[in-house]
Order: structure tokens, then C-alpha cells, then sequence
């Protein structure tokens, strides 16, 4: 067990002091920060108070407006899911069971499947359609434990449908009352209608980015750099279209070949390179020295069948934060719960339950630019969730399991 | 599409009458035997109607005591998990957690680790403590979907913990409003008091066979074969107690080595032989001969990172049925959700979802020994589950979600 991290609070008027709760603070830079029989306290959204019970200022109890009894369950940082595309419309199932019948994927292709059917669908559905399509899954995620969510933007390819889609993920925040940061993906994949032209779409989705920021619709930018997505020179190009207005970069980097992706989104200062499976020594030192966090994606590795890790000891030893995400998506990840990721994530890749949780929480705020959450620590949002679990590892130990009692997000409980 | 059973029954006077249905009956050797516009009705907690709405009775709605309006959903059969040991105390997370931080299995053991910490905490545990530590496990699997529950006991080894937990698996049952099989697999093990005494312990076991029989705690009789576990020639002498009382027997056959198991629960013929990863061209052509269901545990597999496939090839042209299940155990298959197992079956063996589903629901209740459930048809029970999905092949492809509508047994709705 950590040393505790304890702050007296001025006052002691809370908007709500919970109790006989176990603390998972993740307080320090390893160990869970544990503090058995801890309490929160919290103002405005805030915590005030995270630390044993026994040294709660005495008129704790009958200051606060609200006190809760967690009833012994662990409490941990709301969960925050770092790398999803979970808003789109249709679904992916009948490609999934064609495969499994023998189809290749050049026959899926010819039939219309693959990304460009999620588009044709995310395109057709209309504002309120795909918010009613979306809107479940995201509600299973925070049911879960995620407080701060993750939607990028990359089913409509154009201005209008790439727009439809970030107001969607705003409205996701709105209805289920949790944190919604959304990611303008507009190079995540060539629309047919730019078929051999993608230096034209790349100058178009640099062209609707400054539009859609304007209408505060975009958190941060990403792109598909990848054989069979856009270039290195191509992803360069709407990087600077990003820097240009001041918004932070993350990428969706070396998953299937080493394409020096890494690099590039550490050379702009990037939050998180993403996948990572195939990234080189080089990669890796460029992300320590540019504070670039590694987004691991277990759900897409465990689907694809993939073999080729990401480079574990090499993030480790330089230091470079390992997030943990569900990359939820219809095509190669359709993957509803981020402790199923989690889980994953240690038996695909042996991350520790410790690494795990980390990953989903203090590194995943992180991976997103935010300071304000991701650890149980005076001054952070009070975002947190309380679990049915007799010790911190069943997190990432169950698969599946309704282990959550509730979810709380600033305080106020959403579920 | 399959052609649909329909079944026009004399009177229409149903307990139960569900309209506006997409069903999976699962009617035939294959295909979801799918009837779009479908409806069910029941009586006495039997399907008596089975068929397109169109082809209702005229009176058919105003005799119902109840309508339910499915609203579009997909329906199947209550799912059916065939092999789990989900009555168990404690966890074996810390032990999950020391595994990944690298410590060996001989250390665990040493540490007190392994099955017999397991046995250990079912021990220490009172009847009722241990039917709540197991209800919410069996509580999420319903919730998922499943209707009837197939439990093993083998974490007391001794009498009176043996019956303490078949008396929780028949209390499980009775809470939850769904059907549990029970399994006694006292030769699960050998407990700490009978170290180096392996055929004394199977005499006992022999012992207390007829008397739980007595007391209407077995179902089937279960064993684990294998180098760690018992041999052919003391799972002989367990089957022969089995075979003396009538009652069916099933095995845990060669999951890490090929010793012949499933061909000796053949020679019984058992029910089902079940991991089967090394089984034998031999052992294959005796199961399809005896009609011995091959249970498939994925999430074994997927947590041990085993990579020797089942004969899936000789199964399918054997025709031996394969049923899929959870494995739900503290050490090897943490799962609680028999859809994971489907989805796990789909990736790791390459299933197609409609194998999957079928493993689920009709192969799994061969593998119990029920004729009255598996499939929607005239005849058989009122268990079906309604889902909001657009088509079958989702249940097996995402992992996690909250699809389930509603659950019906006996045509209540237990959830
Ligand atoms: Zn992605
Ligand atoms: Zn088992």
C-alpha cells in the first residue's frame, strides 16, 4: 500500500463526502495508491478531499449536503476510453460471418463491404438516426465505468457528414451527462468519389477543418497513416493544417507495417501515437523525448488475429506512457466495454492489471491533453466509479461481469 | 432463408402469444432456420406455435392472455451454457496479477495458489455465503441471454462440500427463475488430505456419488482426465459408479495432452467430451459413433494462450455436434458471458456465428441431455431470448454490449 495522498480542505461544506469506500488513487508514478477505508470529498465537480477516513476534518460528515456510504467497494478514476469511432451507423456483423464462412476480403470488398459500407450507411442516416444508433453502445461503455470518452470523426468523408458526425459525439456527451472529446478524422480513409485523387481529398479535409473548429467541434486531429491509408507527406500536411489553429495531433500509427508514423506525430508534439504494433526503436525513442503517449488497441490485435506485438520493453524503458483503449468500430474492433480491453491488453500483450487500469485512466487522460482527471487527487474532476470487487485486479481479471455499483461523473452519479 | 416449422395447434387459448418477431428457430442440421414477421405461442410454458404471423389462427390474438409485441426483435432460443464451474469462493485475481508480473506457477502454488486456494475458500465459506458470492455470476450470464445453466461441483472434495455446492447450483436455479444442470465432478482434483493417495480419494468419491444421487443433487457425472489431473483407469472406476446409478457422464479430455479421454467417455457413451484440443482421429471417430457432443471452451484457451486447435475439420466431417460454453472458473476462464464464448470461438476457431449459436443452444443441450429445449419448435420449452440486433451474426460479433431485451423461461419472463 502507497502512501496516501491527503489534503485538508479550507472548508469542509462539501456537495458530497463518500465513505467506507476502498481508494485505488493511482496517486504516485506505480502501485495502485491503494487507501483502504478512504474518503472522497468533493465541491463544484472537484475533489477536495481524497484520503483515509480517520483523518476527515471532525464536521466532515455533518458539513457535506450529501453523504454516501460506499458500502466497502473499491473506488477507482472514472474510467477514460482514449481511441473510439463509436459513432457510425450500420453494422459490420454480415462481413464478420462471411469471413468466417471462407470469403476473402478482396470478395468482401467486391460485395460492397468494408469501410466504405460503414460510410455509405453513416452518410445515409440522418443527424438523429445516428445518434439513436450510436448512442447505446456509448451508453454500455460508461455503464462500465467510462466517465470521459473518446469519438473521432471518419465514416463521412465529407464536409457535411464529417460535421454530423462530431455533433453526434457532442450529443453523446450531453445525453449520457459524461466527458465527450472529439477527434476530426477526416483522412482516415479515401471516399470513392476521390478514387486516385488522395493529394485532392487531403487538401479538402484540410480545407473543412478550419470550419468545424470554428464551430467547436473539434478536440484534437488524427489520420490514418498506413500503407492503405494516407502517406507520411499526406499526414504531414493535415498536421500542419492542425498546428495552424492550435490543435493537438495524435495518429493511428504503425499497426500494420512500420511506416514511420511514430516519428511524425512526435515530431509536431503529439499526444498519442496509436496501434503501435509495428513501430521501431527510433519511434519509440521520438515519443519519449516528445512526450508522445503509446495507445495500445488489444481489441483490433485480438481480432485480426495479429501476432506482432507492440514494442512493450521498449516503451517501458523509455519511459513512454502506455493508454489502453477499445478503438471501438464496426470493421476490426467491435468491442463494447473498455475492461474487456483492458483485459486484453494483459493477456495479449502481459501488460499487469496495475498497467492495465493505468492505461485506462491516468495515461488515457493523457493521450487526450487532459490534466484535470484520470487520478483520485484533490483538484481533479470527481469522476469516479465505485465496483463490486474484492480487489483492484478483478478489473482487468473478469471477462465480462456487471461489476459496477455506480458511476459518477463531477459528482453527480450517471449510473 | 430456412422454410419455417410451423405448427397450427388445436386451440388457441395461449398463455403466451409473442408477434412482431424476426426468429431463429434453428429448426435444421443448418441455418438460422430464420422466419421474418414470426410469432411464438405457448401454453403450460410449451411452444405450441412456431411460424410467420401471417399464419396465425384468426383468433389467435383476441385468445392469448398475453400479447407481447417483440417490436421487430431477433428472437432465439434461451441460450444454453453447457460446462461452467460457477459456483466457487474467493478469486484468483491476485494470482491472475502475480502471473503477469511474472512470477512462475510453481511460485503460485507455493504461495498457496492454484485450485486449492479455490478449494480452500469454497471450504471456509457457509452454504449461503457461497450462494452469494455465485449468484451474480449466474445473475450475468442470464442477463446475457443464458436459460439454462449447467454447474459443476469439485472445489469442496470432500462429502459435505461436494453437496454444499450442488445445493447452492439447485438454489441458483430456484432464484433466478432458469434451469441448472448439476455435474458432480468430485474428481476434479485431488484434495490436500489425500496427497499421494489418488486411488483412495477415487474410492471415496465413489462413496458419495449414491448418496448425493439420493438427495437429488446429480445430473451428470464429470471428471478431469488428465496427466495433472486422473487417469484413464481411475476415470473408468467413476464412470462405473455413474453407470451403476443410470446416470450419463461427460469428461474433461484432453485439453493439454491427448490421454485418450474422449474415447473413453465414448466407450460410456457420455455426453460429452469437453476442450478436446488434443483429441485424437481416433477419439473423434468414437464420439460420432457413441454421439458424444465435443464442448468447446474458448476461454480456456484464450487465457492460457494455448494454440493447439480442437479437430475441428474431423468433427464437422464426423458430424459430431460441437456445443460451445463458458468454462466460468476462477482459474482458467474468469468469463461471464456465454456470447463472449461465442465470439471467442469465432476468432481463436474460426466458427461461423450460426456454429456458434448452435454450439449455444441446441448441440449444448445434447450435451446436458435435453431434448425439450435448444431450438424453437412445437414441443419444446417456452425459453427464448429477444435481442436488439439487426441480424443473428452480431451475437457472436461484438464483444460486450448490452443486446438483450428480454429473457423468457417456460415462456415468464425472468428478465
Ligand atoms: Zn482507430
Ligand atoms: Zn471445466
Amino acid at each position: 500500500m502507497e502512501a496516501a495522498v491527503t489534503e485538508a480542505a479550507g472548508s469542509t461544506g462539501w456537495d458530497g463526502l463518500l465513505v467506507n469506500a476502498r481508494l485505488v488513487t493511482l496517486a504516485g508514478d506505480a502501485g495502485y495508491g491503494a487507501i483502504e477505508d478512504g474518503a472522497l470529498g468533493w465541491r463544484d465537480g472537484v475533489l477536495e478531499y481524497v484520503g483515509p477516513a480517520q483523518a476527515l476534518p471532525a464536521d466532515a460528515r455533518a458539513q457535506a449536503a450529501d453523504v454516501i456510504d460506499a458500502g466497502g467497494d473499491w473506488v477507482t478514476p472514472g474510467l477514460i476510453d482514449c481511441h473510439t469511432h463509436a459513432v457510425f451507423a450500420g453494422d459490420r456483423a454480415g462481413e464478420f460471418e462471411q469471413r468466417l464462412q471462407g470469403a476473402s476480403y478482396e470478395e468482401i470488398a467486391r460485395n460492397g463491404g468494408g469501410i466504405v459500407s460503414t460510410v455509405r450507411a453513416t452518410r445515409e442516416a440522418g443527424e438523429d438516426e445516428l445518434l439513436a444508433q450510436s448512442l447505446p453502445r456509448a451508453r454500455t461503455l460508461r455503464d462500465d465505468g467510462v466517465t470521459t470518452l473518446e469519438i473521432k470523426s471518419g465514416y463521412g468523408l465529407d464536409f457535411e457528414n464529417e460535421r454530423k458526425m462530431l455533433r453526434v459525439a457532442r450529443r453523446i456527451g450531453e445525453a449520457l451527462g459524461i466527458g465527450v472529446r472529439t477527434t476530426f478524422l477526416g483522412a482516415h480513409a479515401l471516399p470513392p468519389e476521390y478514387a486516385g485523387r488522395a493529394d485532392d481529398y487531403i487538401a479538402a479535409v484540410c480545407e473543412w477543418l478550419p470550419a468545424l473548429h470554428r464551430e467547436g467541434l473539434v478536440d484534437a486531429v488524427d489520420a490514418f497513416c498506413e500503407r492503405i491509408g494516407f502517406s507520411l507527406v499526406q499526414t504531414r500536411r493535415v498536421f500542419e493544417a492542425a498546428r495552424a489553429l492550435g490543435l493537438p495531433v495524435k495518429l493511428h500509427a504503425d499497426q500494420l507495417s512500420d511506416g514511420e508514423g511514430a516519428a511524425l506525430v512526435a515530431e509536431f508534439g503529439g499526444l498519442s501515437a496509436d496501434h503501435v504494433e509495428y513501430t521501431s526503436p527510433a519511434g519509440v525513442a521520438a515519443m519519449a523525448k516528445a512526450g508522445t503517449v503509446a495507445v495500445l488497441l488489444p481489441g483490433a490485435f485480438h481480432v485480426l488475429r495479429e501476432t506482432k506485438l507492440p514494442p512493450l520493453e521498449e516503451f517501458r524503458g523509455h519511459g513512454v506512457p502506455m493508454a489502453v483503449a477499445t478503438d471501438c468500430n464496426p470493421g476490426t474492433s467491435p468491442l463494447q466495454s473498455l475492461r474487456l480491453a483492458m483485459s486484453l491488453a494483459c493477456t495479449h500483450f502481459r501488460l499487469t492489471p496495475e498497467e492495465a487500469l493505468r492505461g485506462a485512466t491516468v495515461h488515457a487522460a493523457r493521450a487526450l491533453g487532459l490534466h484535470d482527471r484520470g487520478r483520485l487527487r484533490p483538484g481533479q474532476r470527481a469522476d469516479f466509479v465505485r465496483w463490486r470487487i474484492g480487489q483492484p485486479a478483478q478489473l482487468a481479471y473478469w471477462l465480462g461481469g456487471d461489476l459496477v455499483t455506480a458511476v459518477h461523473v463531477g459528482g453527480q452519479a450517471v449510473r
